[in-house]
């Protein structure tokens, strides 16, 4: 069944090491539907979150051919586990002053947070699953979204795992 | 003068332009701190947030290379003008029972959430620039940080500029 598994990768922080994980995805043309790299705890030592859509036969071919590049230190895939998946969005909305109060109304229900406005538009950053972050973007579909920004998910297993 | 750039590219969701982008950084040794990709409200365009540390005279090379790239529809360096730059991270936190108070005090004035938690850890959500996420780490230093994981810098414009 095809669905979107997320893989938390660690990679020596080097040249090059993004290049051998972006390039394994396209050689083989699995699609990657977003993804973060940020640093870690570990001097020279970073994290990164790949959320790619295939089949669940493939998911684990992926992590053992990711587990085998060099400068990647360990491969994990999460769906089956319970994680917790995060991703962030900066949403630009167009506003007339007028109407503005519906949209803070909005904005509240999915507890997102004005960043910045003027009198034309305004910047919210709201945090939370993809699907979230999907349902908010276009409930503001009807108000104009000027520009989208998002990070791509990071995820964490829950419990003491690591 | 070396600092960090914040790079937004705007690129066509295809496989392979990850590739060539990691590439180019890698083939001349340009150090990315951080980055992220995500999808956009136009559908088939991607959106990347790259962070390098370099000096100024090199950003805009960067930034012309970039936009010569197949796949690539736009480069920007935002550094210069006034932008909302915004990274999330992930921790997971030791706490032994008694401790926890001191780290959920430390957690509101970060104004961190508390997404997970069992007697011996918790997991904090928390955004903001590199620099907060930063300090909020090197507090939580001393409780015990057991795993760290960072979405990279989303950015964007302030105003009505995109």
């Amino acid at each position: 069944m095809i669905k979107k598994y997320t893989i938390i990768l660690l990679v020596a922080d080097k040249y090059g090491v993004l290049t051998r994980i972006s390039g394994l995805f396209a050689k083989r043309a699995y699609n990657i539907d977003n993804l973060s790299v940020g640093r870690t705890n570990t001097p020279g030592v970073s994290r990164m979150t790949v959320v790619v859509e295939c089949g669940d036969d493939l998911v684990e071919q992926i992590r053992e051919q990711l587990k085998k590049l060099v400068d990647v230190i360990d491969a994990e895939a999460v769906i089956e586990k319970p994680a917790v998946l995060r991703e962030l969005m900066l949403v630009k909305i167009r506003h007339n002053g007028g109407g503005s109060a519906h949209i803070i109304e909005a904005i509240n229900v999915f507890r997102g947070k004005v960043v910045d406005m003027t009198p034309e538009s305004m910047i919210v950053e709201i945090t939370g699953e993809e699907d979230k972050l999907d349902a908010f973007l276009q409930y503001m579909q009807c108000f104009g979204v000027l520009e989208v920004s998002r990070t791509g998910t990071t995820a964490m297993l829950r419990g003491n795992g690591n």
